[in-house]
């Protein structure tokens, strides 16, 4: 089995090629090689039972998705995204990567002939308020950032790609990853991660919206089984809506700090500050916060048992077990 | 005030310039000039208060676009689509007009900097069953066809370059046109008004579905109607969720008959013969029968009194007062 996976160099990416080393199999078959592509080198992982090839390029380059498909992978992780925030700022680098590298990838694929499973990561930021609470697996989708709206075309286009044959397409609808480690990036929800990963590592946070905030969340592990189970899922089961609200776990700003607090202890805890920032409370307020992803578990999608285990998990896998007192 | 109407050669361009042709205004604003684009040189007006250009071309040919918009025209029609039947035969025509070609003009009204009123027409296509009875304002659209995923993508696109402030556009998702008037085209639901239109012109017609099919309709009367006041509708009241359901009449093929034979009798309706075609019927077992617009009627757009009048004004503006007997 030949795997590809576009922005294979960002955080997503790294947890998945991992844990495909790790395994060594998909769908329980062994995996042959797996190609990372990236518009930067994307790391490789230390010992894989495959081939790792990678490729710097840009997706949205003309030809560059046919010469990616030319040996035409069986199953495409499309992680290749600008997030919210850039995409914000850069209307054009967005609408040309989100939207023109995937409808490049679609075309590829269709070229290819041989119909890959292309697994698509679509956001929380495909929805826009007002909703309903929760939210059902019917809402519409009406995003209010350039983001969400090159989200849903891709879902859109994925599930008409899907229904001609030429693709066999499942989107991921992802919640906020939390906790994301490394650094902020330049989405708007960073500061979600920001205020636990900062003080875990010693380090102070600000956070700009009241505790009273609720978000959406999915932990790097979560996120990556949900890639994976979208991966190996029965093609017929998932009927021509193809994109699928992922579960995550309806957490507030106080549930977060308080179960930082359970675990790591006053001193981490009270390196958050609370300093209102309006710019990113009105981009928050547009967000939802609980959906009811009804299909996602009846197909077997597995959800982080609770925002505990999230904390743990990443002390586990990104501290070595340590907390910064 | 200069008006701009993409495949204004087709059957609602012509009945929406005729109209404007006859008011002379819109919005309260005399009319200076019409433009008529299509891809075949558009029939114009036999008396119009303004100056009428035509030009015969594709919108998604390169650069078209920006030459269209060259004048920058106040208000934008964008009629001009390649109808569902041949965007499903057809899947590369398809996508370049219905998706490109409103990619082109998005990205050359935003170019052009005067940010006009862009009147986007969708469809009912924009859906994908199963459906709720009715169907709310706020349920998802899944389309089931590529005509429908072109539609989608182009009211998201229209949404998004209205929140930047790039274009002021305000979507129609328009019901059946029932009764068009021409010949048969090649979109799958030309039948509806097939069953009406040859039975008046004494012709037989075959009905290829059964009598218990409902369908969401609107006059070509009531589309001009809605597309008119989405050209002059306070663009602040709508918000940012730009495309809206409009409001047809939900009537069963029944319903269609026994109007038909109420008006024009008994010789006119037993024209029509039922010979069940499989293939129709599963394209149309996937439409919307029946919404609840509240938005858009609350925003004023105004539907079809009854199925009646909906053969009345057929009957006057196309068969000139005369039935065949």
């Amino acid at each position: 089995m030949k795997i590809l996976i576009t922005g294979g160099g960002g955080m997503i990416g790294r947890k998945l090629v991992e844990r495909l080393a790790r395994e060594g199999t998909l769908n329980g078959q062994a995996i042959g090689q797996v190609t990372l592509q990236d518009v930067v080198e994307p790391a490789t992982p230390a010992e894989a039972p495959f081939e790792v090839e990678t490729r710097t390029s840009d997706l949205s380059d003309a030809g560059e998705a046919d010469r990616l498909l030319e040996d035409k992978p069986d199953v495409i992780f499309h992680l290749a995204a600008v997030v919210s925030g850039e995409a914000e700022t850069d209307f054009d680098k967005g609408y040309r990567v989100n939207l023109t590298g995937v409808m490049n990838l679609l075309e590829a694929a269709r070229r290819a002939g041989n119909a890959p499973r292309i697994v698509f990561t679509s956001s929380i930021a495909a929805y826009g308020a007002p909703f309903p609470e929760p939210i059902p697996d019917d809402y519409i989708l009406q995003p209010l950032t350039s983001y969400g709206t090159q989200k849903v075309c891709g879902e859109l286009l994925l599930a008409d790609y899907t229904r001609k044959g030429f693709v066999d397409g499942v989107g991921v609808r992802l919640p906020s990853i939390c906790i994301r480690p490394g650094k902020p990036n330049k989405a708007a929800s960073s500061f979600f991660s920001g205020i636990l990963r900062e003080p875990l590592a010693g380090v102070e946070a600000i956070c700009p919206v009241d505790d009273t905030v609720r978000h959406w969340v999915a932990s790097p592990r979560a996120a990556t089984g949900f890639l994976i189970h979208a991966a190996t899922i029965d093609s017929d089961a998932i009927g021509p809506r193809r994109t699928l609200a992922m579960p995550g776990l309806c957490v507030s700003i106080r549930e977060m700090l308080d179960s930082l607090r359970r675990i790591a202890g006053d001193t981490v805890a009270d390196r958050v500050t609370f300093v209102p920032d309006d710019f990113i409370r009105s981009i928050v307020s547009g967000w939802p916060e609980n959906f009811a992803p009804e299909r996602a578990l009846a197909l077997g999608f597995t959800p982080d048992p609770d925002f505990d285990s999230i904390i743990r998990s990443h002390i586990d896998e990104e501290l070595g077990g340590r907390v910064a007192d």
